[in-house]
């Protein structure tokens, strides 16, 4: 396939609570160096080099981000930013930047992609987004799936139904159902299932696919991006994006618009090295630990003696911080709060956000 | 008893590395805020209360570490305490202790008592130190002994003989032998002997007493008290005192003196609630936890998930310190050093400090 007409937007506007406390109210996960150097937003544009030029790159974002992420990430034109006017959830988010780039382009095909999350295997995705691209282009919306590990509870899952008619050059298949969050014991069932993928948030689409989509499912939405697009680009747009974004639903893309699409399908990927950073012991599938099964981040100094599987991500400055006879753990330093948690007690972390959040302790969040 | 002529002296110039890092070169143990409001030296000092007037109280340390006391307990008379030119050892701060208070009042006794330690039950300490006094009146260097609960290989051991003769008010005993520090395995043994008790540090003696064991053992030591003396209290102090501390023998009290002295008598002493604190789990002998067994010390902002029997020791500020499903954990705020430590693993904080003398990182020492 050409990629000519193609173009990849990241969607960059969430917070999250679950890397509490370096991931803070102002300081969302996808801007942190979780990873050592650069930031997963930063990871996530150097991923997509040699397939998208910087200038068919799209970033939809809020106004307090972008301003970072073009610190961190000069080479993205600064037009190509699309700013949500407030979090209005993802259908929107998607629609929004579907409708510009059809502005654009009438033959655009968007790759839509987190910014905050992780992936090992770049030559994999590659070919798979290029993969993804021949079959949107036959109409369908495409999601990439992620083969399980484990039962997570932490994923929605994609059941695939029949094998999709056609020559494509990687298993694509129909989309059968998604599937909320399971609890432990149905996420054990679909597990050993074998046609069940966890829903990895990436979609491979033509604009007028999902927009044609919009309309038929969401006509509200779709008539106020019509509004929009007939401004874009004009000394009203803004005025008349705001106006409009105000009284939209705020709903997933997953469920407002593809739970009940007429062509989905599905690339179950295995072995993408995907995880989607999505608490402190993710870290683990991430970076290499050391023989002991350490991991020192954000060039923490970290003075370890009898210690073994435990992440210590560092604080700014020079704070040593030493460890001593101590196993599976977590240690954040997030200069005025400290947290030290049980690796597999992680997705606790929201829990005492929540706490905070109840009593009111603003400064730590 | 009438405790006319008595004396309590208490020796406040160690070191010490096992609190690290909250214990620093410039920061000994005794004046630190381990048991929440009062420092070790502070508590030290109000236990003497009712025992000994201030004016009765003398205190030996060096010139740094004077300052910070007389702030902290600024009942205790300026000219009580006794300025250690440079740490010589216990032998020669036991000699100048008694020198000094020798030549005040000829019939002193004097309880030597260490400044860092923690002792629960304060009424059977008053009842024992009267005890001693008694038998110290009969010419004995009195020690009180603990009664071992557990097979500590971190204190020296001593092992009592017969009952003194005599009529006294609480069992005394004469001394048979000193001790070093154990191995494990000769712990257990002297735990189930019955006739052993751990070394306390604390002494009961008149000034004479032990001056004529000096003389008889350490006559060097003997000879240059007997020069400090004739000085002492005129202008010429200072200089007498430095110009003969410098070649003093470097030698502790127990090796020099005690175990080869004469008369040695020892009180036996269960249910003192004594602790050297020597290290941070013994903080968990000392304070009382929560019901989950936490302790939260130096006005820590600790919030404690799924954590049990747990110690946080707060450093100055604001800081929060979060711990989620964290068990027999020490957590250290110590500014620049943040130290999370198995609690049985205690003892190895030492280690971590030789560690960083060893590659001169003085900047956390």
């Amino acid at each position: 396939m050409t990629m000519e007409h193609t173009y990849a937007v990241i969607m960059a506007g969430g917070g999250g609570t679950r890397l509490w406390p370096v991931s803070r109210k102002e300081k969302p996960k996808q801007l942190l160096p979780l990873l050592g150097q650069e930031t997963l937003f930063q990871d996530t544009v150097r991923r997509l080099e040699n397939l998208f030029s910087p200038e068919r790159i799209f970033i939809v974002t809020v106004e307090e981000q972008a301003r970072e992420m073009h610190l961190q990430s000069p080479e993205i034109p600064e037009e190509n930013y699309i700013i949500e006017p407030s979090p209005r959830g993802t259908a929107s988010v998607v629609g929004l930047a579907a409708t510009v780039l059809y502005k654009r382009d009438k033959d655009a095909a968007m790759a839509v992609l987190p910014s905050d999350h992780f992936i090992r295997n770049r030559d994999l995705f590659h070919y798979l987004l290029k993969a993804a691209f021949d079959v949107a282009a036959n109409g369908y919306l495409v999601t990439l799936g992620i083969t399980p590990t484990h039962p997570s509870t932490a994923y929605g899952y994609i059941q695939q139904g029949e094998p999709l008619n056609g020559s494509y050059k990687y298993p694509t298949y129909k989309v059968k159902s998604f599937k909320e969050k399971p609890n432990e014991k149905t996420a054990q069932k679909l597990l050993h299932t074998g046609d069940h993928s966890w829903n990895s948030g990436m979609f491979i689409w033509h604009a007028d696919s999902i927009l044609n989509e919009i309309d038929r499912q969401m006509p509200d939405l779709g008539n106020a991006l019509r509004k929009i697009s007939a401004v874009w680009g004009t000394e009203e747009q803004s005025g008349v994006l705001n106006e409009n974004w105000q009284g939209l639903k705020n709903v997933t893309v997953d469920y407002g618009i593809m739970e009940k699409a007429e062509r989905v399908a599905i690339l179950p990927a295995g072995g993408l090295g995907w995880s989607d950073v999505g608490m402190w012991s993710s870290l683990f599938e991430v970076l290499l630990p050391d023989m002991s099964g350490n991991i020192s981040t954000n060039s923490s100094l970290h003075l370890a003696y009898e210690t073994h599987n435990t992440l210590v991500y560092g604080g700014n400055g020079d704070r040593l911080i030493v460890t001593i006879g101590v196993d599976d753990m977590v240690i954040v330093d997030g200069g005025d709060v400290i947290m030290v948690c049980k690796t597999d007690q992680a997705q606790k972390v929201k829990d005492v956000v929540e706490h905070l959040k109840k009593h009111r302790q603003e400064k730590y969040l």
